[in-house]
């Protein structure tokens, strides 16, 4: 059958603005309305606004040949179009269009792009092998592939911290991390050592020098920070097991935006040597996977203690100010998650924790005086090594006196018996994030209200040294949330075994 | 608009099916007719048998679930379904396909599957980085990225020759061959250590251990050997210098199977110290690429020499008993470029060289009794190392005495004069191999048959030590071939200069 009159005059001038840029024209191409679809390796874009938009952030698409095209011709005014793509950069890919006449010519009602594969994702990872680092042979983690916050030692390799002048003047490691080796030790291999955001001072995952690791479970979605290389990593399926940290909600924050299951420890139940600091006081080792089985046995060949008080966790809590941190959708996506767990919670109560801004500004405090105690000699002396983001939070963390700090943690130490008196040894339930992952494209002063609603949800394990779980049980409209269970300290295990319970509430 | 009645069913049970792997319920779901089309990473399949023939290769479809629906109703007969796909593995795709309503129900007419990426292709790399190894600052291929094929020392890695056991015991290098260096020292990064046959000892690509690298040139095709790591890294555009080896073909074979730009040097002319050897009188150090320039600027910055006898190359060559051995496509592929070639082949001469079975004998009687020398030991003492093939290829190799070694080498010797004497500076043209890339499912036989063909193409620049570059020129049904160039030693910058004369004859 022959293609309809037009079409492929159609096809080839869209193909001419799209090499152009012309976005006026790829608008006009594409079906107006909201059934409109374009879908490529990051995701599944409906409705003609949408594409419109991601076309505007992304600078044009890459160049490429077409090959050959296959017309399959529908009816007189529609017709599927695929054409096989030659970038000159190399590979091959595919594009399938549904092509229809409209009242002013051709358009486009769906489109399908893929593209050439690449050697490596440099958003997720510094480098990765087959494997680079092999487990031991037999244990309970053999074939599972673990992706290595850029903050910890591998031995043979540097830690970059998510900063290329630091990578450069690093070390070698000559032996690996306790934390790293106890993977290896249980049979698990490094896959390749992942992301980080710089020095791991965010919970946003967006690293100017090596940028956005995507977020499969929400289309144009940040990935969550700071262990984003390897909570994007896992939730792409690259890895199985996340190694990362969480000073104040390095971990909680990508599980939650990602819809993994995340694991911050008690702090200190992990040995950190071997392990760039952030913020010693509330620096913990932790694990990103996709199943609770994973986590579970992550967690436990890496806790030499078990959990020294093994009582099964029966007894929850909920704090109505904290919950109210979260945007409405979340804390109603909250509230049913809760009312569907049933006979689980017959024990929970309603509890008063210390005011949240006096958390946050203590815990902040502190993070602040120790973060720069750690990196300032380093980024004093390497002016422009940083991105604007962190450069600027440590230019404002360099600026706290002894006394101040002091005072913030005599604050901090207060309400660490506080709210250990006040939850007594209940599970506090929270959002682990004040709302789905944003867009990568929201603005500074979104980002920093996010930010700041977030990290006084998270700070409070980060200040009571508790351990803290993010188990991927709410969802919005905008993406996925973690439930957090934050358990007494040892409790690192039970926690886990109360997430499960929790999917499975009738098991 | 609601979907067509019964196709959501009918989709269901597609999918059903699907991971039943139930053929042949999948080939009736698929139109009769060679216009079914169905596309994916690996290319475009028109015609339901080659989907069919695809299907039963591959022994099912990866696990996966479908998490949303996007039904667009052409018409009562026809309508578009796109599915975004959530494999348990993790990672994110997306599934679209036309079907309609046939006399005996709902087919697809055409799909175009696209899954997660994975971290790393195994079969292409043994590692990546981001990149591993930085070249110098400034310098002529700064930006490029090296895929250096598994037997060059890189500092700081091990060589693992394509054999697991190999790696194993390993040391770590701690300089980079010299060849390695030289594109370092040009600029070029380490993007990767690149997968090879075992030990180099093939020409198909089939590496039993890592599996077979993709052809994106050809759909199913195999990448040809030895140096398929590099080659099919630079097709896919995940690298831009493949740096390998050729002793009897592999770099001219993986360039002709490929479409790439492929340089086999001047026997010695490239420092091979920190390279594992195969059969060191052949054993030559070269590069693929997907463009003359990279090609040009790669020799130039690793021949220290530059051409020693720097003459315009213009008087070329051609052997009918050596043509004959190519496919009869190819000849006629191969007779129509050197027509289109005019004027610069006005001094083309017929020449006649010693007989291709008689040189091919002594060629791989010689290339097999060093190859024993090199790696004999190594093999008598790790019985099962190697996959079956290429251990068949070296129980053979272990049977010559010193006796017949000499007699074929005295055969070498005296053709190398012959070939010299008879091509007399011109530069002998060629197909760089029998046929284009062979399916990766053909049998034992005909890849026999293929090879013994090919090797005797590609021996006689081994046996002459000549330097031998293939220009993807040709082009027969079922893929590109290379026009091989064969130059007199030392005229390796020469013949890039002419390959690139030649893909723009009116230049």
């Amino acid at each position: 059958m022959h293609p309809p009159d037009g079409l492929l005059d159609a096809v080839d001038a869209y193909e001419h603005a799209l090499m152009a840029n012309d976005l006026e024209a790829l608008d006009a191409f594409f079906a107006e309305g909201d059934t409109t679809m374009r879908g490529d390796a990051a995701g599944l874009l409906v409705g003609h606004d949408r594409i419109s938009r991601f076309r505007q952030g992304r600078g044009g698409a890459p160049r490429r040949e077409i090959t050959s095209v296959e017309v399959r011709t529908i009816d007189d005014d529609h017709a599927l179009v695929v054409s096989v793509l030659a970038p000159p950069a190399g590979g091959r890919g595919q594009q399938t269009q549904l092509w229809r006449r409209g009242a002013s010519g051709w358009v486009i009602d769906a489109a399908h792009v893929s593209g050439p594969a690449r050697a490596i994702d440099p958003s997720v990872w510094r480098g990765v092998g087959t494997p680079p680092v092999v487990g031991e042979p037999g244990g309970a983690l053999v074939g599972r592939r673990v992706a290595v916050k850029d903050l910890f030692d591998v031995a043979g390799h540097e830690v970059g911290a998510g900063v290329p002048a630091f990578l450069a003047e690093s070390p070698r490691a000559t032996a690996s991390a306790p934390a790293v080796g106890a993977l290896l030790a249980a049979g698990a291999d490094v896959q390749g050592i992942a992301r980080t955001d710089e020095f791991a001072y965010s919970i946003a995952g967006r690293n100017p020098h090596y940028g956005t690791p995507p977020n499969p479970a929400v289309v144009g979605g940040i990935p969550g920070g700071s262990s984003n290389g390897p909570a994007s990593a896992v939730a792409l399926g690259q890895a199985d097991i996340g190694l990362g940290t969480d000073t104040g909600g390095s971990i909680r924050v990508p599980a939650s935006y990602q819809g993994l299951w995340g694991l911050r420890t008690t702090h200190g139940a992990v040995d950190r040597s071997g392990l760039l600091p952030l913020a010693p006081s509330f620096d913990t080792v932790g694990w990103l996977t996709r199943d609770s089985a994973t986590l579970a046995m992550a967690a436990s060949v890496s806790l030499p203690m078990g959990d020294p008080d093994a009582v099964q966790l029966r007894r929850f809590a909920v704090c109505d100010a904290v919950t109210a941190l979260a945007d409405a959708d979340v804390r109603a996506a909250f509230d049913d998650a809760l009312a569907g767990l049933g006979g689980l919670l017959d024990d929970l109560e309603r509890v008063e924790l210390p005011d949240v801004d006096v958390l946050f500004e203590a815990f902040r405090t502190v993070q602040a005086a120790e973060a720069w105690r750690a990196h300032g000699d380093w980024i004093s002396a390497h002016p422009g090594a940083l991105g604007a983001d962190i450069a600027g939070r440590f230019a404002w963390a360099s600026g706290f006196g002894t006394d101040e700090e002091e005072a913030a943690r005599a604050v901090v130490l207060a309400a660490r018996v506080e709210i250990e008196r006040a939850l007594d040894r209940r599970v506090l339930l929270l959002p682990a994030a004040s709302s789905a992952a944003p867009q990568a494209t929201m603005g500074a002063a979104e980002n920093e209200e996010t930010r700041a609603r977030t990290l006084r949800l998270t700070c409070i394990a980060g200040i009571a040294g508790m351990p803290a779980l993010s188990v991927p049980l709410l969802r919005v409209a905008k993406g996925p949330v973690g439930l957090c269970l934050v358990g007494p300290r040892g409790s690192d295990l039970r926690l886990i075994e109360v997430g499960e319970r929790m999917t499975h509430p009738r098991g």
